[in-house]
């Protein structure tokens, strides 16, 4: 028989069982943890109608999407999972309660141009908190607290969440009088850390801003010390403008009940250059970064906007959300080397049943089952060998053997496949296996 | 500015919050069960080249598959999990260890004629056990014993899981010279309980079968008894063709040893009927039924094929595996309110802070949280009564309300939000939360 060659495409991520098994790991964490704050669970449809997910995308977005018609319908799939969410809270907005949190973890789709660590298949995994009219600004200064949990959970310590307040620069540059210049602006500060800070100023008066208005641009961004030495400086600029100040406001709040918030200290900083995009975020943002590999960019973002489901409501909806970029973040932490995880297989107890009458085997599997053991009965007739060395390649920890003498003797031997130690158990104690088993 | 209709695509379920919450508890107790008996976590793309999953697929699910173009590459959505399934294997089949045991629960796509109870987009929840070569027969038993677990788990007790091996009817229509006809006769027999034995007889006459061959197919169907006796009685038929035998054999086999893998006699039965398709499966197969629930469909189903991937190597790659339609299984356990859990809300406590100063009720939360408690802080500037109707619209079953007074005494109130019943708690007691819990 002729064969199709069994290809997965470009950008699509395929794991091997041990990878999937410390993907599925940092996934549960996550999910576990969004849990643990009450958030609710959300899922949405891959495929929706194109005139729903385009109400708002444009640009770059649209000539990403995977779009196509079935019969008359044009449909894509979804990019994001923000958009449906804000087709879902318009719809059933009288079935939902205020404040609305929720968390959705899932595969979005982006026809990105293929090339190394760039999905076009990736999980994302959101929350949101969503009011109704209004949304109280704690509310911005609890989500970091999520994140924080999150990554240390994951076993990472020196992570920083960056925030800033979208109204400071708004703000700012209205008051110099630059906000049609804004986009322009943001994208060349935005590159201080890669070309210094003499680049920018040439990049600044190349599109032609006044040198009186680049030097304080250059100002602000060059603010540094403490949170609270740069929330001085801010307000010691003296600039008059509404929005700046209500953002002052804001960022400082929101900074201070961070760490009420459990956040420590040494785990966030204000930091005035992040912007996170033009048209969505109004007011806190965040992004996060490990500090050791910068290189990975944000591994953790998101912000407070004004008006969720302005395209599909006159509901005034706003909200706070993060998100993480899943696949992305476990292909550059796998690259790295730097899932810290404990186990790497799904079986926590291979049994190896030595004789043709399986049902000791089956009756003790059964018995570490109902204590909550993952348990595997290796059911092919191999020679012992292979039976081991199929435990030794899952890296299952434990394995059981129960032969002739061991059913005789009401014992059962169980090895410790990492130290190779043995051990012979009486049968009644396997009512309490967890004692055996580091 | 204009508005977007906010409408979800017919066929694809989109649920509330409190469905949600219930849905992922279902699909969480089969994960759970999947991973309890060792089998490893895949995740394969949506996405696949329409090649790919073409190579053996025809007919009806070729119609409905979702496929498109993408520059110059014919793309299409997975109308199931197998095929990814075979692909994957034969791709990766040197780094995999066999028998390979994965679960892989996913969403898949049939542009199928939408109508009530029919989805578009819908959870398959597999498992499949692979052989390299050969996979022992004991592996069918073992399966049956995955599925009574979960149904069981599910709060299930009257549902017979039906097996049958499909070498018995290919034996006997071998036997009768009826191979040709094969299709259509099963065609016919699977209607018996519709439209009665006579009207059964009639068909088969006028597809041009012989009296004699009917009344030997007839003899066969009506075949009825305990499981040991149907096998004696097919024993008895006296059919000397050895594929009918060989089924007979695996047959008892199977069905002996299930009982042996803890499924009770009164949940499993022989019947000889059942056939699944008609070109994949080669020996055991399973229908799972709601005994009181029938017109549901078979809930689980599944069986043993001989040769996975053919179509992409020449590997062979025998297996056995079950598949759970948990999309349409959901909607109609909800349809016929039969869910049994226990929950329905995310968070196990809201706490309700009285004062401008949050401290105590983020502290407390904390601790709750680190005792696995599922906790949530109220954090809008609501009046008390607005509060209280957000945690009964949520369903969630305890308050803990922390104003002055009880900061003062350092202690909180806890409200049972089912029975009303309120007590205070020390606050130094709440590092054993759970003593206060139902």
């Amino acid at each position: 028989m002729p064969k199709v060659e069994p290809r997965t495409l470009p950008g699509f991520m395929e794991l091997l069982p041990s990878e999937q098994i410390l993907f599925n790991q940092i996934k549960d964490t996550i999910e576990e943890t969004y849990k643990m704050y009450g958030f609710l669970p959300l899922d949405t449809p891959v495929i929706e109608l194109s005139e729903v997910l385009l109400a708002k995308a444009g640009g770059e977005t649209e000539k990403q999407m995977y779009r196509f018609n079935r019969g008359d319908t044009d449909l894509s799939l979804r990019f994001d999972l923000t958009v449906p969410l804000s087709k879902y809270v318009a719809k059933n907005y009288g079935n939902l309660s205020f404040p609305f949190r929720r968390y959705q973890i899932g595969k979005v789709y982006r026809g990105e141009r293929a090339q190394k660590g760039r999905f076009r298949e990736f999980y994302q995994c959101d929350i949101d908190i969503i009011g109704d009219g209004e949304l109280d600004l704690i509310n911005d200064a609890e989500l970091p607290s999520v994140i924080y949990t999150i990554f240390t959970k994951l076993g990472f310590s020196d992570f920083t969440i960056k925030i800033n307040n979208r109204k400071i620069l708004n703000g700012l540059f209205q008051s110099l009088g630059q906000k049609e210049n804004s986009v322009e602006i943001l994208r060349i500060i935005d590159k201080i850390d890669k070309i210094g800070k003499e680049n920018v100023v040439e990049e600044l008066r190349k599109i032609n801003i006044d040198d009186s208005v680049i030097n304080k641009i250059i100002d602000f961004i060059e603010i540094k010390g403490t949170n609270s030495e740069k929330i001085e400086k801010l307000k010691s600029l003296g600039i008059e403008n509404e929005t700046f100040n209500k953002g002052i406001e804001e960022l400082e709040f929101v900074a201070n009940n961070m760490s009420l918030f459990g956040v420590p200290e040494e785990n966030y900083m204000i930091d005035l250059t992040i912007a996170r995009g033009l048209d969505y975020y109004t007011g806190t943002v965040y992004e996060t970064f490990l500090n050791d590999y910068r290189e990975l960019g944000s591994i953790c973002s998101g912000g407070r906007y004004e008006n969720l489901a302005e395209y599909y409501t006159d509901k005034k909806l706003p909200g706070v959300g993060i998100s993480i970029g899943l696949t992305r973040l476990f292909y550059k932490l796998n690259e790295l080397n730097l899932i810290k995880t404990n186990k790497k297989s799904i079986s926590d107890i291979l049994i190896i049943p030595m004789t043709e009458d399986l049902s000791t085997a089956i009756r003790i599997a059964t018995k570490l089952r109902n204590q909550g053991i993952k348990t595997e009965i290796y059911l092919n007739n191999k020679k012992l060998k292979a039976k081991f060395k199929y435990a030794d390649k899952l890296e299952i920890p434990y394995v059981i053997v129960i032969g002739e003498d061991e059913i005789q003797n009401n014992v059962v031997k169980l090895k410790d496949m990492k130290t190779g130690e043995e051990k012979e158990i009486p049968m009644d104690d396997l009512d309490n296996i967890k004692l055996f088993l580091k």
